[in-house]
């Protein structure tokens, strides 16, 4: 690892030898396939960006200038070149973050890992700096052909188009994936111009117009201003769309080849407004265990064997799974049902569906968005859409939940996975405000199973329900042991009974089990309780309200936003009825917590049987 | 009114002989401008398309296939067209909504006023008659070139434009305005296919290529499916994005030649697949008045004199006015403010502002998730960004807010208008849900102002934060009359005080008179009152926690969605505080309120000093 050890810095890496580059880019791969097979982590995303991140940190002045990356797993090789070489508690409590983190360095800028973001992060900085008087600062944005398909980039690159003399540059990472392919007319798009632009061209044209040195960049510049036409049709006698925008394009550029990236990043630096460079990178580059995984080249991995890229252990069964199977049932009996996905068929279990039913099964790409609102239309067409998503992503569709499912009474079924904390991947990928979210919607249901069998019942309940929307949420990970009701009361299931019962306790899906617990604890101390699982917790039900006027306290535990989920909306309805009991809520506090284990992080907020019991006592202890 | 009067229905027009739609055409301006003189509504962009939606209805079979407008205030011609006539009571309670409506038509697909949506609805609407086996049922999406600058738009047009045998039109109506002129890359590219394709190459080649009946255009489907690329190099020797990206254009066509657009959208009907139709139309057509306004060709107005296009009454000073003002002031003494609109410079009134710092202002489209992202990345570059905003818009970017904005602490003002009940543009435009999904950002701080002097003395406390977002909102229309407040305690403003009162009122922003009028009640029934205005409501301020220590009942209002805005806030902080007062709130039902007049919409929901002081008073009598 003698090379890599030398590198603490971009200006260190700078000073390199072109002629060891090769050399470095070999270590920082067996670097990477040692560390993440040990840890898990991102690896097949940041294999296929070593040789670009190099040619970046070259080309630019980080911090000085800033390079946002789209998403921020693919800056593994970021963080080794900038100085972070302990990698051996990656994505844990206390070591590295799975993506950029601005308490680690200077030289990260973007933290959340919602995609399609870099390129308004990317304008804004630029046109900041414009503003600031400091025009020679670049901004750079790496982004991926699958984030290209949200409709944030597009948006931005609208933008962009206009701003002639915006000291920008785009890097389109094209490795023709999303977390699988990549989908749609922008992919077949960039497909067509890898296929119909040689690299030899672009780069003996760079050669002749262009020495990448500022004095000469002005010059061209003003050049391609004046005779803009005229120059493009030397660069590119075919143009493509984003020209037909407005924007500049360079490529395309072998992204394994660090000279040419150098040269093209130099000339996109030199251009002097937005540039795109569209790089044709490997997913997995050089590991041949990822590049034989077809299925996401190993997007994402546990632990693995690093000789056979193999997983240590087997995992065991998961929420999703008891989605994936209930869901190829329903559809053979209902053949109205359709599924939709942005860009994650597997991980939202949606590859039995999709392998039972492929015409009915549609991946939408990174476009949340348009897929709650094509639902709608589908749901308006007679099918009974169910988008599959994870929690967090929802929030990118929650005006069209809201406007286009809603408003509609459109009976679209939301399946949201990693719903509640989910740890490791950090603050943005925490489910922590769906429930939130879903409480604002009129008209809407929403379903926490506590178990796998919960899962299956409440998703076929779901799916019956055609003019309205449907949500039912589950966490990540391993599936919860199964937990038998003792008795229905209405609409509820009881899951510990007690006679005359001075406290209701209500678990929200996941939470049930500790809400036993807690149940337990206050027992101990001679405060006689009763634990219900409501399992559709929006709209609160009546049979829950009735059953709190019976009690004199409520107790609400839920893995959500504790000031505005459940226990919110049990709040008004206890209110609205004139309901006397003492009402105290428990979730997660409004903070965006650290990446940790799902168990680390709600110990640290406080959402245990121990600290919910402890305060609980403490404030029946007062209330008497 | 001859020839109107004759139609009650598309088939009506249908049967309408050629010669006569010139007529029908003026008749429906003459009454548009007539009636919409008297009612106030959208008139500029109705004017713009009488044509179109004629051949619209003459080449499509609604409702059997369905016509989706992109936004739906260019609906009018469409409603007249399908049998409604009376327009007496435009926007008003019990009469024809601003917006196609399931509930007046059959005709009527979205309901939501929230721009960019149609291409998805399109796409699902499409599929959906696909996977019913109903392939002969077209679907045509009607969206404004400003629309398409929405994200909503491309990832759409992204998934469509791999859907090569969809039953699909989409009619881009391109008038070159989105409420103002359109803005970006994309506009300056349809300006270039204005410009570089001739009318007559389109429609020469389409009297011999094709003469659109279902026979012929199913062999030129097949040929086109077969030769794409020799086709499209008679058709349109220079490509346009469209193509680029994969989606068949015709056009640009003559949006006031109703032979030439039937002509053009027969021939999109019998392609076959997702096909763009480019329509050039005017703004305002046909009428001088709306001709002559160029800052909106009458977008949207009150009512007017018809003669002479001017309003009846001056309006009065408005809440907006009050921020438009206090921006400019604040301009000149911050160099670093930068504001931002989304395609609604005059409307958010930012045109102060940009008249003075016109480097400083940015319209970036009807983009409002780019617009908030990039706030944060101007942020991050030392920028303080005011993002201007209608506060039903902001849910498009709450995962930005929170994601973007809040997690990477970003000193970011947003400054919400039309917030509360704005009424008569119906469910979607009303701003109830802003201080609900604002509840759920960690860090932010929410500011309701009261009256303008809060207004400006609140916005100027906003930009002040620069280390977390800020939010200022206010409502539409006539800025309240100014209240005084009695004396201060901590940060809040005391509106009405009592010695050792019972209850504790706390009036949120523009709802601070119901408040004291409420106060008024209670004590005209023996309860002792005082009234406070948090004036930054959340978080939740420990003054206002302290204050509730000292009585037996809070009640909190605000016309913000009751379950989960201000005073669920204000219900965890007492409970965390382990605050013995009960709490009351008032808010919004979570219902979407139909259209009415703002006094009536708040009347309608229970949302006036008599409901709520009833209410509060039979709950006071039930706790004694």
């Amino acid at each position: 690892m003698g090379l890599l050890d030398t590198i603490s810095s971009p200006r260190d890496l700078q000073r390199l030898p072109t002629d060891r580059l090769d050399d470095l880019a070999g270590e920082i791969r067996e670097f990477l396939v040692d560390s993440v097979s040990r840890t898990g982590g991102h690896l097949g995303p940041n294999l296929g960006v070593v040789e670009l991140t190099i040619a970046l940190h070259r080309v630019f002045d980080s911090p000085r200038e800033s390079i946002v990356f789209d998403t921020g797993h693919q800056s593994y090789v970021h963080k080794l070149l900038t100085g972070r070489h302990d990698f051996s508690k990656l994505k844990k409590q206390g070591g590295l973050s799975g993506y950029p983190s601005r308490a680690e360095s200077e030289h990260d800028v973007v933290e959340s890992s919602h995609a399609s973001s870099s390129l308004s992060w990317a304008e804004g900085i630029a046109k900041g700096r414009v503003i600031a008087g400091e025009r020679q600062r670049h901004t750079v944005a790496v982004i991926g052909d699958g984030a290209l398909t949200g409709g944030m980039a597009w948006e931005a690159l609208n933008n962009i188009a206009v701003e002639r003399d915006l000291p920008l540059v785009i890097v389109v990472n094209d490795n023709e994936r999303s977390y699988a392919p990549t989908i749609g007319g922008l992919a077949d798009h960039l497909a067509a111009l890898r296929t119909t632009r040689s690299y030899e061209r672009m780069l003996d044209w760079g050669k002749h117009a262009l020495q990448g040195t500022p004095v000469v960049g002005e010059l061209v510049y003003d050049t391609m201003h004046g005779v803009k036409k005229g120059i493009k049709d030397i660069v590119a006698p075919q143009q493509g769309m984003f020209e037909d925008l407005g924007i500049k394009y360079l490529g395309p550029v072998d992204g394994h080849d660090e000279p040419a990236l150098e040269q093209a990043l130099r000339r996109a630096r030199a251009y002097g407004g937005p540039c795109i460079v569209h790089v044709i990178t490997q997913k997995g580059r050089g590991y041949q265990p990822a590049l034989d995984d077809t299925a996401d080249h190993m997007h994402g991995i546990g632990k693995i064997n690093p000789e056979t890229g193999l997983p240590f252990e087997v995992s065991g069964r998961i929420w999703t799974d008891e989605f994936n199977d209930e869901l190829v049932r329903l559809g053979a009996e209902r053949p109205d049902l359709v599924a939709i996905t942005a860009a994650m068929m597997i991980p939202v279990g949606l590859d039995g569906f999709a392998a039972a039913y492929p015409e009915r099964v549609i991946d939408v790409g990174i476009a949340e968005q348009h897929a709650v609102t094509m639902a709608s239309g589908l749901a308006y067409a007679g099918m009974h859409p169910v988008v599959a998503i994870y929690a967090t992503f929802l929030n990118r569709a929650f005006d069209q939940m809201l406007m286009d499912a809603a408003l509609h009474k459109a009976g679209v079924t939301f399946v949201l996975d990693r719903a509640g904390i989910t740890g490791s991947d950090g603050p943005s990928h925490n489910g922590m405000w769906d429930m939130s979210i879903c409480s604002i919607v009129p008209g809407l249901r929403l379903a926490a199973p506590r178990d796998g069998e919960q899962v299956k019942a409440l998703l076929r309940e779901a799916v019956d329900v055609d003019d309205a929307p449907t949500v039912v949420r589950f966490p990540k990970g391993d599936v919860a042991d199964p937990i038998e009701a003792m008795r229905t009361d209405g609409t509820l299931d009881v899951l510990h009974d007690a006679e005359a019962p001075e406290v209701l306790v209500v678990g929200v899906g996941a939470m049930c089990p500790t809400a036993l617990q807690v149940a337990e604890k206050l027992e101990a101390q001679g405060h006689s309780a009763m634990v219900v699982d409501p399992r559709w917790v929006l709209p609160v039900s009546p049979d829950l309200v009735r059953l709190a006027g019976t009690v004199r306290h409520v107790v609400v535990i839920e893995d959500n936003l504790v000031t505005s989920g459940i226990g919110a909306a049990v709040s008004h309805a206890l209110q609205e009825a004139r309901v006397a009991a003492r009402l105290h809520t428990f979730g997660v506090p409004k903070v965006f917590p650290d990446h940790a284990s799902r168990g680390q992080v709600l110990e640290a907020v406080g959402l245990t049987p121990d600290v919910v019991g402890t305060e609980l006592i403490a404030r029946l202890t007062t209330a008497e």
